[in-house]
């Protein structure tokens, strides 16, 4: 039995209420709402939420409840079982407290957030859940959730996260979703879509269910579909280690390998800077953007596997891929106002595609395959934040491979044709390169690439880049291929990426939210994308009405004894 | 050359303005801002709004701009298309005013609407576009947009619900989505989608596009796909007519058939009844409640397919549908505060199944083929309703095939088990029937039937429901079947019914719409459940934002000379 390791956690107050932003960085010797245990290829995750650790003050974590701080938490975990355990084969999810799984987000901090704070909770909290499912169907690591009390609102969502559900039968435990019954909302992190999609819970079931603030147990939950098991108390233990120890038994995790340490970030976070190591970025808060500079290899990357295992998180992709996942967290959170990302790159194409390359070799070794799923989770969270996002390409950028996938991700990519006047001999013309990295690995949610989705419709588009794969495609071969916006020369360069920045921060913030959530995703939609898409989008709009946030509203009145006042009128 | 029959506009001023009711109903001779004309295979469509002529007083329609009252009559004439005009093989849509095609949606209505009056407003106008991408893919109409000058927003997303687009080369004229810059909102029917999802712009020009409140025109509009060809000034009129000649020789419309006029619709609308011929609703203001009753065939179904014709719009199937329709539309925009929708019916399901049978007999007949298609249009619109529907299966119902996707609709069903006490010696216990209309021909939006939706991710269920075709199913098996919610027995019926409704009507209005705009679609999403699902949801969220809709939003200051105060907070 072990725990996992690291240290360095950082603040956490939320930019509203205090001048310290949140930080995500923490590990589990800091946790204070989870205790991780390690039994062979058996990981177990207690839910133990300390009451008073709430990451805001006003309002107590009772009955498991959650709130930001704990999701760090719980994502940390996640994250670290991945990395950190590869002998680790099947994880348990449950509570340390009494009869009670969770009781879901904490209504004190729902009904005091601001509707930014609310909508970017929950966002997280869904890609956390995302998360779990990738480690269940990507890493061989399977999630069980193992209800040992009630599961409510958030709480059970977090269970239908899990490959498989237990739901302990005691007479009084049950599943629920009372969000719309008891505070006016919806179940906000997938809860309707995992129901429906992951589950097949009948509609007519779902709704019904969806109405009921106390729940579904016992042997209906199993019929409906709602849990997989309902288990007596006296054969709990046993139910739960058998189904663990059978999902472990179907991984693909090695039997034998040592995990990658993930150590505490560097950081440091200025008025107007934040930089890591190969990630810098500067905060503009007149032009309201933001300029993030990702670093290239500093040098070549090594050869062979076994030096993956031996730089562990020193190797650039992975080193990259937390400092931009930890930068992304950051800034959405904590910079509302900052809309608009503007992403630049330096350094060498040639290394970062012998970097992706060296990844790629290995689909077969468990970390070059995380750090892959990793960097791929987290080009997805540019995918669904509310930023605009631009890319320039400039000379001594290297936009290659992984790196390309920012210019894809972007709503906009200017590329300079040409070089400017008072450069040096050495400067070259900036360029692109298409690598196996954009071919495949690092799909958007909707289980396209990039590039399949930027093409949707258009077969022979898309051929053409492929076949331009592995090329150095200066600015005006890259407009014809449509994989840049605009190319313009080095005289127009300056002013057109200015108005670019400007122009859009003069537009509304949230016709800018519902353009990019629209623009990003043609095509087909999977659950995934049905989550973040229709059902946030929606949770969104709900959570913006007088009958949930108003004076009156079931958030504002939930637990004061007071019915909460009803606009009747349907929408 | 020739107009379109009919007669009967009623009134119409929406609730929030005048006691006097919105009415769908219209024909022809009483347009104010269309002229149809046909000639030969073609059909034209006249844009030529009267700025004195809208719904609502406070605005001017200038620039053929549009409110509900115009749009109303383009769906009116896109019906009478279909059903009386079966030689009419392609239908070009153009403008009577000089240099503008259509402006989009009228502002100054816009910014005075409610929320639920624009929401309302919006979907009304996406049923009918995506009515006419109907017409296109089952009707042989196809769609030709001839934009002889400007179309903007709306303008323009009338535009993609046609097959093509021809715009005027005259140096001026352009496409463009000017919403997002100039009012704070997205395009709000369809418009982002169909350029991702239907004519493949990709997806950063089509951001670009998004926020160009100049448009685009010429042969740039046309590299980008957004029109199919840029036309000078001199080639114009031949060009249009060259175009919509293709497009009808390529059309399977009849060339000797003689349509089928639809005749004003007898209506009786009274403070607590509509009733029409087949179809009463029963306004319960105090519960919050309908109870809309369809009645079945009063007589055995004809035989043959000329008895199809020669009835017309007194065949039971088109009558009803054309009943439901304007139920549909009727309740949704004049009685927002009866959030609850019971159907009940009553009749011979026997009668109906041979109804059903005898239009499917015919799948080659233009006319078994609308009024099939016609169904399926009017199911739809419950689909995206914004009420929770409930269906009651009682002795003496009829919910066999057509009807029965009342209850498949239905976000909950009820299904009595046996006969009321009192009940005479005549009295069967209620059963329903699926018959071949509830296997394919009245699909949803998503493409799929609502069985195979009830039942994603289950074909084991979905194929005993199939098995069991035919067979008329008594409560408990139709429950065990999966076909109904609830099989309470008579004694508890009244009160398991009662309790149903009244807490209905005690949740959340809003919260109530996201949840059942979530449950009613299971697994895969298609252009039509994107664009009432992500887009609009989207858009919903922006209505109600202070941004758009607030004293300084972008809506209320448009025209104004002020800007708008944006919060430039990213949510």
């Amino acid at each position: 039995m072990l725990g996992m390791s690291g240290d360095g956690r950082g603040g956490g107050r939320p930019h509203a209420v205090s001048a310290s932003p949140v930080d995500f960085r923490v590990d589990p010797s800091r946790y204070r709402h989870w205790r991780v245990t390690i039994e062979g290829p058996v990981a177990t995750l207690v839910m133990d939420v300390d009451e008073e650790g709430g990451l805001v003050p006003g309002y107590q974590l009772k009955l498991n409840s959650y709130d930001l701080g704990v999701d760090i938490e719980l994502y940390d975990a996640v994250q670290r079982l991945r990395f950190e355990h590869p002998e680790v084969r099947s994880v348990v999810i449950t509570s340390g407290k009494d009869r009670i799984f969770c009781a879901g987000a904490n209504i004190g901090m729902l009904a005091g957030a601001s509707h930014a704070w609310k909508v970017n909770f929950c966002k997280f909290t869904n890609e956390t859940r995302s998360g779990i499912e990738d480690a269940t169907a990507n890493s061989s690591q399977s999630y069980l959730a193992a209800l040992n009390g009630t599961a409510s609102g958030g709480g059970y969502e977090l269970a239908l996260a899990c490959e498989e559900i237990l739901l302990i039968d005691d007479r009084s435990s049950t599943v629920s979703l009372p969000e719309l019954p008891l505070l006016g909302v919806l179940p906000g992190t997938g809860g309707l879509t995992r129901l429906l999609d992951k589950r097949h819970v009948r509609r007519d079931l779902a709704d019904y269910f969806s109405t009921r603030p106390e729940g579904v147990g016992g042997s209906r939950a199993v019929a409906w579909g709602l849990v997989d098991q309902s288990v007596s108390r006296h054969e709990w233990t046993e139910a739960v280690a058998t189904r663990a120890a059978l999902l472990a038994s179907r991984s693909a995790r090695p039997h034998q390998a040592d995990g990658c340490t993930l150590s505490p970030l560097a950081k440091t976070r200025q008025e107007d800077l934040i930089s890591y190591r190969h990630v810098a970025a500067r905060l503009d808060r007149v032009a309201g953007a933001v300029h993030i500079t990702v670093s290239g290899p500093g040098g070549d990357a090594p050869t062979g596997l076994p030096a993956i295992h031996r730089l562990g998180d020193e190797f650039w992709p992975l080193a990259v891929a937390r400092e931009l996942d930890d930068l992304i967290l950051d800034l959405r959170i904590n910079e509302l106002e900052l809309g608009t990302w503007v992403f630049h790159t330096e350094g060498d194409p040639a290394r970062v595609l012998a970097y992706d390359r060296l990844l790629l070799e290995h689909p077969d070794d468990w970390l070059a395959n995380e750090i892959v799923l990793y960097l791929k989770r987290t080009l997805k969270r540019l995918d669904v934040t509310s930023r605009s996002l631009i890319a320039l390409i400039e000379p001594g950028s290297c936009y290659a491979g992984v790196l390309l996938e920012l210019v894809l991700a972007a709503d906009r990519a200017f590329h300079m044709a040409g070089i400017p006047e008072e450069s040096g001999p050495d400067i070259e013309p900036a360029t692109i390169i298409v690598g196996p990295m954009n071919l495949g690995p690092v799909a958007m949610g909707n289980g396209l690439t990039r590039l399949q989705t930027r093409f949707w419709g258009n077969p022979s588009a898309l051929a053409a880049v492929e076949a331009h794969a592995g090329e150095p495609l200066p600015a005006e071969e890259a407009e014809v291929l449509g994989l840049v916006t605009f190319a313009p020369d080095d005289i127009d360069w300056d002013e057109e990426v200015r108005i670019a920045i400007e122009e859009r921060a003069g537009f509304s913030a949230d016709a800018l939210t519902g353009l990019e959530a629209n623009c990003r995703f043609a095509g087909p939609e999977s659950m995934e994308t049905k989550i973040f898409g229709r059902l946030s989008a929606w949770q969104n709009w709900i959570f913006n009405r007088p009958n949930a946030a108003g004076p009156g509203g079931a958030l504002k009145r939930f637990g004061t004894g007071q019915r909460p006042e009803y606009d009747r009128t349907r929408v």
